[in-house]
C-alpha cells in the first residue's frame, strides 16, 4: 500500500499548462509571457507535459537548460512550477527506434506514430526509456524550490493489445484465478464452448473475436487498470529516488475506461480536467454535473484536490465552442474551491501557433496584448482566490453518500440486458444528487469499497453488481440506523459477471423486504407513472402522494415485510408496489423500482434526508441554479453560495454568525455570481 | 435430389433449448429442471446445440455419458430429446490447432476465436472434425428412443473469404460457366474494364475490391448457400449411417443472406425461431408480420414445421426488451400452430448464470422458483397444446400465393437503381399479404421455381429478376385461368442480373398488355395518387375507385391492349395509366405501376379473391387484427381465429357445423385471445 | 509552364459518353446506334474512356481495329469523336502481374482489384503500361480527321500510402522546406513532442497514427494534387509525340480533393461532370448552385469549357433517383452554355446491359427504340444548339469576383476550431453569389492567387488561409478604387496552417479599420441579429437597416477607423459592431462579422455593386429563379434569361436592340424556358 505525501501549500494555486518549449526561438514571446502572467495575477504553472523531444532531441542526449532558466525565471516571478514528466507523448525517434511502444488495436494492428497516448504501457522499453528522462528531471528540479508538484505523464487514457500486454495480462489472470478451471466457471465459458485449456489460450477481447465474454471483458478492463497504475508507480518511485515532491495524475470529466478509485491509490493528491460545454444544455444542469463530478474527485482521497485544467475561454473540439460570457469565468474557477479543491488551473496558458488545438482558449492569444476580456477576467480570478486564502486546506464534511463505482458501471454496461439502447445510470444518479444538492448538503460520490460509517444516508442506484461484502455492508450499515437507497436493477450479479442464483437484489432481501421478479423495458416514447399505494401492508407518506412519471425500466418486486409507498399505475402491472420501505434494526430501506422523475427524487431526497437527520446551512430547499457547499477547518466554516440559475437571487442568510469572505451579502446574487461566508 | 424422410410425432410438441452441460457441477439444479419441467408439461427439449466443448474437451477424447444420461433422465420423465450436433460453435482447442478454420472476413482478415458461427465452413478440417463428433453422437444416441430429431448445427449465416472459399468458388464457377467468356459476358465484364482471362483471377466481392459487379455479387451469394448447404448435406449424411431419424435446420426471420429455398432441400422439416418485436409497433402489424414468416417457412416444404425458438419473456439483445404481456406467450405459441406449425418451442428452458445471452428470457430463469409468472404462462400453454393434439400432422391448404424469392431480393438489393434509400420491396409485399388474410384466405410464400398449379391467384410483387422460364411460367398460368398480380419494377434483369433488351416487364408484355417506359422515385416526403382511369379504353371498377396514394417508386406504362384502372392524378405524368387490366387466355393479368397503400390493395385483393374464386371461411372480411387459418386433414377442419386486435371480439361462426376445440365461441374474444374450432 | 493549346469548334457539341465495345459481338445494336444518333442530331461522342481491356486484351497485345471501325463509321455519319485515354480504369492482368499499381489506404493496406481510380498514379509501372497504350491510341488516332480532342483519363480522384507514394512525398516536402527544422518550423511539429529529425521519418497521414498534423494534413493534400497534375502531364506528352489534338481533363462537381486551380495549369479546356439533384430542393437553388459551379469551371481558364456528362434521364446512384420533367433536360443544356460553355454531352449514349451503373440515363435505354421521351427531347436540344451556333468561342465578361480557394477550404475545414459541426462556408459562399446573381451580374469564381485587375468588387468571404501576398493584393486592390468585401473567420493562417500572431484579419487591419478579438460559435438552434448601428463613429445606410438575423459564427471586432453599419441585436455582445464599412485608399473595405442571412446580403451586395458601377444587362434586381448571364465576341453581346422559377415569367426586354437567337420575347417564358438575345 502506497504511503501518502501530503500536498502542502499557502495560498489557493492560479494558472495553468505552459509550453515555452515552442517559443525557444522567440525570446520576445517569453519575455512578454512573464509580463502578462505576473499581470494577471498567476502563481503557478505545469511545465514540460509534451516536452520530451525538447528534453532529449536524440536518444541519450538530454537538454535541460532551457528549462531550468524558464523554472528559474518563473521562481524569480514568484511563480510556481508543478512539473510534468514527459511520458504522456514520446518522441518520434523512440517509436522509430522500439517499435514495440506503438500501441497494438483490438483489431490487432500496431499503430502508426502520431497524436498522443500512443504507447504500450507494458513495454519494459518504453518504462525504461520514461525512467530516464524522469531520473534526469528528478536530479535536475526535484529539490528546486520553484518546484511544488510532480505531474505524471497527462490524462492517461486507451489500451494495448499487443504480445507484451497479451503476456503481461495471462500473468495477471494466472495470478487472479490459480487454475484455468477456476477461469472458465468465473466466465462461464460452457455458453457457446468458450471453455479454455490453459492461461495460454486467452486472448484479450477484440472485434475479431470475443466481445461478448462478459468476465473476459471486466477482468480486461481491470487489468488495463492495473497495468496503468503499475505504470504510475513505476514514474513515481523514479522520481522519488531524489525528490522528496507529492506526485499527481489529472483525470478526465465522466472518464470510465479507467478505475480512477484504482489509479488515486498511487497518487499523493488529486487532479482533474474540467471542460463543459456551459451554455448548451441549461445552465442548472450543466453546473450540477460539473459539480457531481467535483465531488467523485474530492471523494477519492476525501481531501483537498486539484483543477488541473479548464479552458479559460472556447474550446477548440467541441462540435460548436462558445465563448464564455462575461463572469462564468469567475464562476467555474470558484466551484472548483467551493467543492474543495485547493487549485484553480487552465489549459493553456499561451496559444501554440500550429497543429490540433491551435484554437484552443488561452490565457494568452495569438493576438498577445494585454488588452483582452479573458486576460481581464484572469486577473479578477488572482484577485478573489486571494481573498480566500483562509479556506486553504479546508476540508469537506458529508453525511450522504452516492455510489458510482466504476467497476459496476464497466459490467452494467457491458451486460446485454433489458435496455441496450440506454440503461440511463448517469441521470439517475444525478436526480438523486439533485435531491440532495437542493437541500444544500454536501455530497461525497463513492465507490462499493467505501467505508461507509462517515454517513447516516446512503443512495447506491442501480447497482447491479454486488462485489463480495457490499450487500452485507450494506445491511450492516441500516441496522445500525443508516437510511439505504436502492433502486431495480441491483444485486444482480457478482464481480466476475456471474448472476447471482435465487432472489435478487442479492443479499438484501431481508434488508429490503422484497425480491424482484421482473424487469419491463419501455421504449424512449413510452412511459407510466407512480401512485399512491393502496390497500394492506401500505405507507401512505404526505410528502410523496405522487402521481409521478417513470420511464426507461419498470421492475416489479414482490413484497414480504416490505411497505408499499406508491404502485404503478398503468400497463398489466399497475397496482404493484413500485416504491417501498422496510424497516431493518435501527435503520430503514428503501427501494424505488423504476426510473422516476426529478420531481420524485426531489420529494424523496428531503424525505430520507429528514429521516437521515441531515440539514444543509441554508435550512430548506434552495431554488434551481443556487448551489450551496460548505468547507470547514478547525477553526471555521466556510460556506459558498453560487447562482446558475437564470436570474439574480437575494441571499437568506444562513443561521449563526457570518462575515463575508467574498461578495456582498446585502446584494443580490447575480448570475453567475459567488458569495463565501466564513464562520465568526 | 435428397429423399426426405417425414418427421412424424402424436402431439403437439412443447419445449425448447436446454444447456444441461452448463449445471454438471450442480446436480440440484438438474434435479429442479426435470422438477420444473414435467410440472409445467413441457414434453420435448433441444439437447448439446452448444455442447462441443464438454463433448470432446479436447481432440479425440469424447465424453458422452453426462448427456446420456440426461437423455435417459428426461426420457423416463416423459421428455423427448431433439439433438443437435454441435457445430454451431466449436472449442477453442479446434481454432488453435487448425487455424484454417476460423474465418476470414470479406477484408480478408482472418478472425479471432470468439463469439459462434465463425467457422468456414468449406474448411476441409473442420467438415471432419465436426464428422467425428456428428459420428459419436449418432452411434450413441442415434437409436435412442427418448430422441426423435437431428437439429443440424445452428442458424447458419455469414461467410468466408479465406483460400479456400476462393478456389471452392473458382471451381463452383468453372461448373456453372464452363468457359471465362461466358463469364465475362454474363457479368458484363466489359462495363469498366474488369474483363477476366482466367476463372483464377476472381477474387469474392471485398470492400477492398470489387463490390459493384452485381453478377460477382449473386453468384457469391449463391455459392454462400450452396456451400452452406452443402455443409449440412454432408452433417445429415454422416448422422445417417447411424440414425434414421429425420433432420432439421433452424432457420431465421427476414434472413436473406442464404437462400432458404435452396437450404429446405436439404431437411426433411423446417423449423425456425421467431422473435417479433411485440409492443413496439402496432399489434396487428407484428402478427401479421409475424404471420407471413410463418408461411414463408411452412412453404419451404408445404407440410408442418416446428417453431424452434421463441422467447418464454422478454429479449436481451433488441435496444429495449419488453416483458411478454399476460396471455401473449399463449397467443404467439397458438399463432405458430394456426399456421401450420406442430411444435411451439422456446429459446431458452434455463437461462444461463454468465455470458452474452444471460438476460434471455427462460422457462427458469436465475431466481429458480416455481412461482413465476413465465412458468405458470407456459404451463397453460401446455394444457392448450394438448387440447390442439387433433390437429397434429393436417395441412395448410391456400390458394393464393405470394412472391417472395430470394434471389430476386439480391439482385433487387444490391443493383443500383431508381431508389437506393430504400426500395420497400418488403412493405409492398405485406400489403398485398394484409389484403388477402383480411379475407381470411390461407397464403402460401413461394418462390419464381415454385408449381403454381395449386393456385387461382398469385402475385408476383417487384419481381426484379425473372430467371429462365418464369416469364413463360406466369404466361401459362394465366392462360389457364389464373389471376396475376404484377407489380412496377418487374422482369427488368435475367438470373445474372443482366438486364432485358427490349421491352419489359420482359415476357409479359402481352400478358399484361403493356411495356413500362420510366420510373419515377420519389423521395419520402413525396406522394402522388391513383385517381380513376378517364377516357378511352379504360376499365371502371366500382369498388376500385380511389383516389389512393402511392409513394416511392412511380413506372409508366405505355398500354396496348390492356385497359387503364387507374390514373396518375399528379406530377407531369397525371392521367397516365398506373392500374391496369388485361385479359390473357381465360385468366386476367394486372399491373400495379405505384407503391399504393394499403387501402388500395385491400379493395384490390378483395376484388381479385372474388375474381378468383376464392373465398376464406368467415366469408366477408375481417376487422383490423382479427386472425383466421386453417389446416385441414383426411376428415376434419380446423378454423384458428386469434385476436390480435385492441379490443375484444365478438366472434360470428362461420357456415357450417364446428365445434370448439379450444376457446370458447359464445364469449367474446379477448385481447391475445384464441378460438380453435373443428369440423363435425 | 504549359503552353496552351486551344481548343476550335465552329458548332456547339452535343452527345455524350460511348461504349461500343460492350457491344461488339451485337452487331445489330452498333447499326441502331447511328441511326438513332444521326436521327438526334448527335454531332460528338466520347470514346475508349473504359476500354483498356478491350484494346489491350494481354499485355503488349493491341487490338485497335474495332476502334477505328467505329471512329471511321461516326466520322462518316457527321459525328466527331472526343478521343479518351484509358488510364480510367485499368485491366485485371496489368493489376494481376504488376500489384504495385494497386492503391494503398489510408490505413495502409493494399487494395484489391477492383472498382475504378483504384491505380497508384506515381508508380513507374503504372504510367509506363498507360503511356505505352496512349502512344498506340495517339499513333493511330492522333491526326484522325475525326478526332478533335484527347480526354485524359477520367475524373480523376482519390490519393495512395503505398511506400512509392511515401518516397516521392519526402522528395517532394525536401524540395519544398530544404532543412528538416523549416518543416519541423512550418508544422508546428514541438506541439505534442513531433519533432522529425529527417524527411525520412516522415510518414503520409493515417488512421493509425497522425491524423490532426494540420500542416502534414494540407502538405499531403497538396503533394496529391501535384502527383496528379504531373501524372495528367505525363500522359499529355505521350500523346503530343503523334498528336496536335489539345486535351481535356474531366472534373467533377464540388470536387475539393484535388486543387482543380493547380490541374487546369496542365490542359488546355476545361471539361466537367454536373449532376444536380433536380427537384429535390427548390428548383431556384439547385439551378444556382449549379451555376455557380459552372462559374467556378470557366474561370479555370477563364474561357469557354464543355459540359462533359450530364444525365439525360434519371442517374441510378442518388439515394433517391428522379426522372427529369419535361423540358428540364433543354434548361439544364442551355445553362451550360449560358454560362460560356461550347457543348453539352452527356453520360451516357447507351445504357450498359450489366455492372454498377446499368440504370444510369441514356440517350438510348435498354428498350432501344426510338419512342422514348428522352430521344425525342435530346432532338429538340439539337435544334436549339443549332440556332445557338453564333455564341460558339464567345467570352464571359465579369466586374465581380467571388473567392474560391481549393487550399483555404483544404485549410479551414481540417483546422480544428470554433465550429467543427459545419463551418457553413459553402452557403456563406452562395448567398454572396445570389446576392450578385439576382443583379443579373456575370460572377467570376476564383482563387488567391487570381489576378484581379478585371474586377471592380471582389467578395472574399472565409478567407481563413493567407497564402503570402494575398493580403497585399486585396489592399493594393482597394486603395486602388476596388470595392472589396470581406467576413469573419479571415486572415487566421498562412500558407502552412501556423497562426498569425497579432491582430486579424492578418494584413488588413488597416485595410479595414479593425482588428477581430473574438469569435463565438452558435449551436444550429441558436441566432443572433443584426441591428442598425448606434452612436458615434456608425455609419447609416437606408437600405441596409436590417433588422436581419445571423447564425453560426460571431465574431467580435474592435473598431480603430472603421464605421459600423450594422451591430448585434442580442447576448452579452449587443451593440457591438457586426458590419463595419472602411474608406482605404481609393476604394472601401468592408467587413461582416457574422454569417447573416440571405436578406442581408440581397442588401448589402446591391449596395455594393452599385458602389463598384456594376449593373446587370437587365438594369435592376430579377425575380427568384430568373437567371440572366451575358456572352460577348468581337462583334455582339448574347443574353441568356433562364426561368427556373416555379411560375412563367413575362420577359421585360433589356435597354438596347436585340433580337431573338432562341425562344419568343413576346410570350410570357414558361418554367424551364430559355430566351437568347443577340444584340443588333
Amino acid at each position: 500500500m502506497y504511503k501518502v505525501r501530503e500536498f502542502e501549500t499557502k495560498q489557493l494555486l492560479h494558472g495553468g499548462d505552459y509550453n515555452p518549449e515552442q517559443w525557444l526561438s522567440m525570446p520576445e514571446i517569453l519575455d512578454k509571457d512573464i509580463e502578462l502572467l505576473t499581470g494577471a495575477g498567476i502563481n503557478v504553472v505545469s511545465l514540460g507535459i509534451f516536452a520530451w523531444a525538447e528534453l532529449e532531441p536524440e536518444e541519450g542526449v538530454f537538454n535541460l537548460d532551457w528549462m531550468e532558466k524558464i523554472i528559474n525565471r518563473l521562481w524569480k516571478n514568484g511563480i510556481r512550477t508543478i512539473l510534468a514528466t514527459p511520458s504522456g507523448a514520446r518522441p518520434k525517434w523512440l517509436a522509430d527506434k522500439y517499435p514495440e511502444v506503438l500501441r497494438v488495436s483490438p483489431d490487432r494492428r500496431r499503430m502508426l506514430f502520431g497524436a498522443r497516448h500512443n504507447h504500450c504501457l507494458t513495454s519494459p522499453v518504453y518504462r525504461e526509456k520514461v525512467a530516464r528522462i524522469d531520473r534526469e528531471l528528478a536530479k535536475r528540479f526535484g529539490s528546486h524550490p520553484g518546484v511544488i508538484l510532480w505531474h505524471i505523464s497527462n490524462e492517461f487514457s486507451g489500451e494495448c493489445h499487443c504480445p507484451l500486454c497479451q503476456d503481461a495480462f495471462r500473468s495477471w489472470l494466472k495470478d487472479r484465478y490459480t487454475t484455468i478451471d477456476n477461469l472458465n466457471a468465473a466466465w462461464y465459458t460452457k455458453f457457446w464452448s468458450h471453455s479454455y485449456q490453459s492461461f495460454e489460450q486467452v486472448e484479450s477481447p477484440s472485434p475479431l473475436g470475443e466481445i461478448a465474454l462478459h468476465g473476459l471483458n471486466l477482468d480486461w478492463k481491470r487489468f488495463v487498470s492495473e497495468q496503468t497504475a503499475s505504470f504510475i508507480a513505476a514514474e513515481r518511485e523514479v522520481v522519488r529516488e531524489y525528490s522528496d515532491l507529492p506526485v499527481t495524475v489529472n483525470l478526465m470529466y465522466y472518464f470510465t475506461q479507467l478505475n480512477y478509485a484504482r489509479l488515486a491509490r498511487e497518487i499523493d493528491i488529486v487532479s482533474w480536467d474540467t471542460y463543459p460545454a456551459w451554455n448548451k444544455w441549461p445552465l442548472v444542469e450543466t453546473a450540477e454535473d460539473n459539480g457531481f463530478w467535483h465531488d467523485v474527485m474530492r471523494s477519492l482521497l476525501k481531501k483537498p484536490y486539484i483543477q488541473m485544467e479548464s479552458c479559460p475561454s472556447a474550446t477548440n473540439w467541441q462540435g460548436v465552442s462558445k465563448l464564455k460570457k462575461p463572469g462564468l469565468l469567475m464562476a467555474q474557477g470558484l466551484q472548483a474551491i467551493a467543492h474543495g479543491a485547493d487549485a484553480d488551473l487552465y489549459f493553456q496558458i499561451r496559444q501554440s501557433r500550429g497543429s490540433s488545438e491551435k484554437f484552443h482558449g488561452a490565457v494568452i492569444d495569438h493576438y498577445g496584448g494585454a488588452d483582452t476580456r479573458v486576460l481581464s477576467e484572469v486577473s479578477e480570478v488572482s484577485e478573489a482566490l486571494k481573498k480566500l486564502t483562509p479556506v486553504v486546506g479546508s476540508r469537506t464534511k458529508a453525511g450522504a453518500a452516492i455510489l458510482f463505482d466504476w467497476e459496476n458501471i464497466w459490467a452494467m454496461e457491458d451486460a446485454q440486458g433489458p435496455r441496450n439502447d440506454d440503461l440511463h445510470w448517469k441521470d439517475l444518479t444525478l436526480k438523486i444528487y439533485h435531491g440532495l444538492c437542493r437541500l444544500g448538503l454536501n455530497v461525497d460520490v463513492i465507490g462499493e469499497d467505501a467505508d461507509l460509517s462517515d454517513y447516516s444516508l446512503v443512495a447506491v442506484p442501480m447497482a447491479y453488481q454486488f462485489r463480495e461484502g457490499f450487500a452485507e455492508k450494506l445491511a450492516s450499515f441500516t441496522a445500525q440506523g443508516g437510511i439505504l437507497l436502492t433502486t431495480f436493477w441491483s444485486g444482480v450479479a457478482d464481480g466476475t459477471d456471474l448472476c447471482y442464483l435465487g432472489p435478487r437484489p442479492h443479499g438484501l432481501v431481508d434488508v429490503l423486504g422484497l425480491r424482484s421478479e421482473e424487469i419491463d423495458g419501455l421504449y424512449d416514447w413510452e412511459e407510466n407513472e407512480l401512485v399512491r399505494a393502496q390497500g394492506e401492508d401500505t405507507l401512505n407518506i404526505e410528502s410523496l402522494r405522487g402521481p409521478y412519471t417513470c420511464k426507461y425500466l419498470c421492475e416489479l418486486p414482490r413484497l414480504s415485510t416490505a411497505k408499499a409507498v406508491l404502485s404503478y399505475g398503468r400497463d398489466f402491472y399497475a397496482g404493484k408496489a413500485a416504491v417501498t420501505r422496510n424497516t431493518y434494526g435501527e435503520g430503514s430501506a428503501w427501494y424505488v423500482a423504476a426510473h422516476a422523475g426529478q420531481e420524485f427524487f426531489d420529494d424523496l431526497m428531503e424525505y430520507l434526508a429528514a429521516e437521515a437527520g441531515l440539514q444543509g446551512p441554508m435550512g430548506g430547499s434552495l431554488p434551481a441554479g443556487i448551489q450551496v457547499t460548505e468547507r470547514t477547518d478547525a477553526e471555521h466554516r466556510y460556506i459558498f453560495i453560487q447562482n446558475f440559475s437564470e436570474t439574480a437571487w437575494t441571499v437568506e442568510m444562513p443561521a449563526g454568525e457570518w462575515k463575508p469572505l467574498y461578495g456582498n451579502p446585502d446584494e443580490p446574487l447575480p448570475v453567475y455570481g459567488t458569495l463565501v461566508l466564513e464562520s465568526i
